[in-house]
C-alpha cells in the first residue's frame, strides 16, 4: 500500500513523525508536507507565489522521507499527486494534528483541508487529529491509536474518494472509551479577542486561545470527543444546502 | 438595514468599491476587509499573529468607510462582529470578487469563507463573485447586477444564518440570460504546475493559472455560469456526509 502523509503543523512536527513511524507498518509512506506550521490555514492554496520544495531525509542523512513544500497543506497534496510522487497513493493521511479538528473548526483546519484536497483527486483520505489539553501530548500513544483506527477504516475497503475526519481524545484523561461514528457539530464557538494598542498608537487584536463550544449537540463529534471517544466523521465537499435548494428554486428569482 | 461588506481581494479592490457604491442604496454599509489581497485564502484564520486594524476613509478624508484588517477574510468577519461594529449587521455581503467562485473552487475561496464565517454567527450572508475573462472586468456593471440579485434574495426574508453563493457571468460576453438556483459542481479541475529551478539549484513550482473543469455536471453552478446565467447556490457548513453516516455506523469500528 502506498501512503501519502501530509499535515498542517509542518514536516518536522512531532505528530507527523509519530504517525509516520506507525504508518510504516501499513505500507510505503512518502511525506509531502508544509515546511513550516500552517495551522488554521483552512483550504487556502498558493496562486501568487512560487512553491519551493526540498527533499527531506531522516537524521541518518540517507533515508528519504519526502518533500517539504513552502506552501499550504492543500498545495502539498496537489504537488504530491501532480508532480512529486512517482505513483499515485492508495490513501492520503493528514496529521496527526496537535489539537482536535471537530465541530466548525473542521472548516478552519489545514489538516482536514489536505484530506479534502485528496478527495478532490478521488483518493481515499483520512484526517487525524489528537485533542490537546495544554500538556505535552502523547504523540506516540496517539499515533498507535490512530494506526488502529486507520487500519479498521481501510479494512472496510471504502470507495475511492472517501473522506474521513478522525479525532482522538486526550489520552492522559483516561482510557479511550471506544469509537463513535458521528456527524460534525455545527453550533458556534464562543470566541473573543484581546484588544491592544502598539507603541505607534495602532490598534491590534490577538485571537484568544480559549474558545469553547457553548451548545454542542449530544450526538456529534465535539461531545463524544469530550467524553473520551475516538470520533470518525464521513465528510464531503459539496457545500450545497440541498435541503433548501427546492425552496430557493421556488422563489422565482429573476432579473427585474 | 445594516450591511457589513467584506471581501478577499482587499479593501482597496475595485470590485468591493463598486459593490459598496450600489449597496449604499440598500442601507448603511460598513466595510471590514483585508488590508491586502487574500485570494484563495480559503477559511484560514489568524491565530499566531496580531491582527492590526486601520480606519479607512473615502478620498475626501472624512467619510468613514470602515476598517482594514491585516488578516484573512474570516478574521475580518470575526473582528467586525465581536469588536468593531457598534451594532450587529442585518446582512453580510462578501465581494464582489474578481473571478468566479463556483464548483470546488468554493472551498478555496476567501470570499465564500467570509460569508460562511458570517453564517457561523447566524447572520444572513451572501458571497458575490464576478466571472473573469482576462479582460478588464466591468465592475460597475457587475455591481449593479449584484445589487439586483441581492435585493431579490433579501426580499424573500431568508432565515437568519442563511448562506448564499452568487456568481455573475462575464458581462462582456453578452446579455445575462437570467438567474438559476443550482447546486455546486463537485467534479475536479484539471490543474498543472510549471516546474522550474532557481539560480541556487532549488526546485520550485508555479501553479498554472489555466485550469478547467473537465466534466461539469449540466445542472450546476459551473455550467450555468458558462452559459451566461447568474447562479445562486444555497450553502451550508456541515461537511458531514450524512448519506454515508449510517453505512459507517454499521461498520462496527472498534478498538481491537
Amino acid at each position: 500500500m502506498r501512503i501519502l502523509l501530509t499535515n498542517d503543523d509542518g514536516i518536522y512536527a512531532p505528530g507527523l513523525r509519530a504517525l509516520r513511524n506507525e504508518l510504516k507498518h501499513l505500507g510505503d509512506v512518502t511525506v509531502v508536507a508544509p515546511a513550516t506550521e500552517q495551522s488554521a490555514a483552512g483550504h487556502s492554496v498558493t496562486l501568487l507565489n512560487p512553491l519551493l520544495v526540498s527533499e527531506v531525509f531522516e537524521d541518518d542523512g540517507t533515508t528519504f522521507i519526502g518533500w517539504a513544500v513552502e506552501g499550504r497543506p492543500a498545495d502539498c497534496v496537489k504537488l504530491a499527486l501532480l508532480e512529486l510522487l512517482p505513483d499515485p497513493p492508495d490513501v492520503i493521511i493528514s496529521g496527526m494534528n496537535a489539537g482536535s479538528n471537530a465541530g466548525i473548526n473542521v472548516l478552519y483546519s489545514g489538516t482536514v483541508a489536505a484530506a479534502v484536497e485528496g478527495a478532490f483527486f478521488r483518493r481515499t483520505a483520512i484526517a487525524v487529529s489528537l485533542e490537546y489539553d495544554k500538556k505535552i501530548e502523547d504523540f506516540a500513544g496517539g499515533a498507535r491509536l490512530a494506526r488502529r483506527v486507520i487500519e479498521q477504516i481501510l479494512a472496510r475497503n471504502p470507495a475511492a474518494g472517501s473522506l474521513f475526519n478522525v479525532n482522538l481524545p486526550v489520552l492522559e484523561r483516561g482510557p479511550v472509551r471506544g469509537i463513535k461514528v458521528l456527524p460534525q457539530n455545527v453550533s458556534p464557538y464562543q470566541e473573543k479577542f484581546d484588544r491592544r494598542v502598539n507603541p505607534r498608537g495602532r490598534t491590534y487584536f490577538w485571537a484568544d486561545p480559549e474558545f469553547r463550544c457553548a451548545d454542542p449537540h449530544p450526538d456529534t463529534d465535539v461531545t463524544a470527543l469530550a467524553e473520551g471517544y475516538v470520533t470518525v466523521t464521513p465528510l464531503k465537499f459539496d457545500l450545497t444546502d440541498h435541503a433548501r435548494l427546492a425552496e430557493l428554486q421556488g422563489w422565482g428569482l429573476e432579473l427585474t
